[in-house]
């Protein structure tokens, strides 16, 4: 029988390069689906239903959330956004390991939802180096760069309510500690009920 | 600053390859020490005093264990068998991690002591892969081998009360999960009280 995956609740402020280390760890980790949440608003160019999100209507939002079937859920700007439960679930029960990329409060959601997932949140290797990145994009205003900062620094303070921090050091080595802390999470104890059982019968 | 090591308490039942994963661990892995007991009992031919044991008189080890200065400490035949602290506090200081390879009773004592130190425990495959691993061996008696089996069977049933178990399909492998265990530990938010302090900072 295969063990049942883990679902990992994956944050971390913005510009701390979560995408980049999710996109890594897709590649060195085959047995890794990303979670697709569920939005009311609608498509913009280049996004895909399915893939980039499940594009559905705010009948059929609030009809799946009325049935238990969205594991976290937001309002923003006029639109929902949500965390469909049955994918999930599916690909938790055939083993794979699933991550949701989702900001902290959906984060406390799902955390209270299934204590058992493993909260994983995604540092720069400090907010003076964040800072270096985001001016080197060359892409913002100061002023935007101050705002970004500003709420990078509230959003650094919520590291303490996941189970793990990893500093984005370089992509490789924090998708590697990743890897580990995944690892590590599957040899708990606690996770595995007929470990002891499995052994003793020879199974 | 470096930060301190990680204290682990390790177990497993007789004959699961704890000395050989250990042997690997420290090859694999340069910053593990492994912590050496004290004894009352007289050194045999070969062992060294500090390396094998601290060979000290039972005055010396009643007064250690009296002034607090053992970790664990237990009787068996006439003689006596502790955890000297001060070289295990001296190394976590200095940031090494620190294994201490010990049966369940004093593991027990250890982690009651010290709630933060890492649980882990090594498993056979199977107990029929124990019991193979031990007859291939030609060097015990099937009276001794039926004794030592139905001893690690009640040894097996301690591993709940460890936080990992590490199966040794082979001593690679096993050696490989404990440092990712290491890893992962390492990356919990709750054991680096002034991470956050240090990315705003800028440290």
């Amino acid at each position: 029988m295969k063990n049942k995956g883990l679902l990992i609740v994956f944050s971390g402020p913005s510009g701390a390069g979560k995408d980049t280390i999710l996109k890594r760890l897709l590649e060195k980790n085959p047995n890794i689906r990303l979670s697709v949440s569920a939005t009311t608003r609608s498509p913009r160019a280049g996004e895909t239903d399915g893939k980039d999100y499940y594009f559905i209507t705010k009948e059929k939002f609030h009809q799946m959330a009325e049935n238990g079937e969205m594991l976290e859920s937001a309002g923003y700007c006029g639109n929902f956004y949500g965390t469909p439960k049955r994918p999930i679930e599916q690909w938790l029960s055939e083993g794979f390991d699933v991550i949701l990329e989702i900001e902290v409060q959906g984060g406390a959601q799902v955390k209270e939802k299934c204590p058992d997932s493993v909260g994983v949140f995604v540092l720069p290797p400090s907010l003076k180096v964040l800072e270096n990145r985001l001016r080197n994009r060359h892409t913002e205003s100061d002023e935007v760069i101050e705002k970004r900062l500003a709420v990078a620094q509230s959003e650094i303070l919520q590291a303490v309510h996941y189970d793990y921090a990893v500093i984005n050091n370089t992509v490789d080595q924090a998708a590697d500690e990743i890897i580990h802390i995944l690892c590590a999470e599957k040899h708990k104890v606690q996770r595995d009920n007929n470990l002891i059982e499995r052994i003793l019968n020879n199974a």
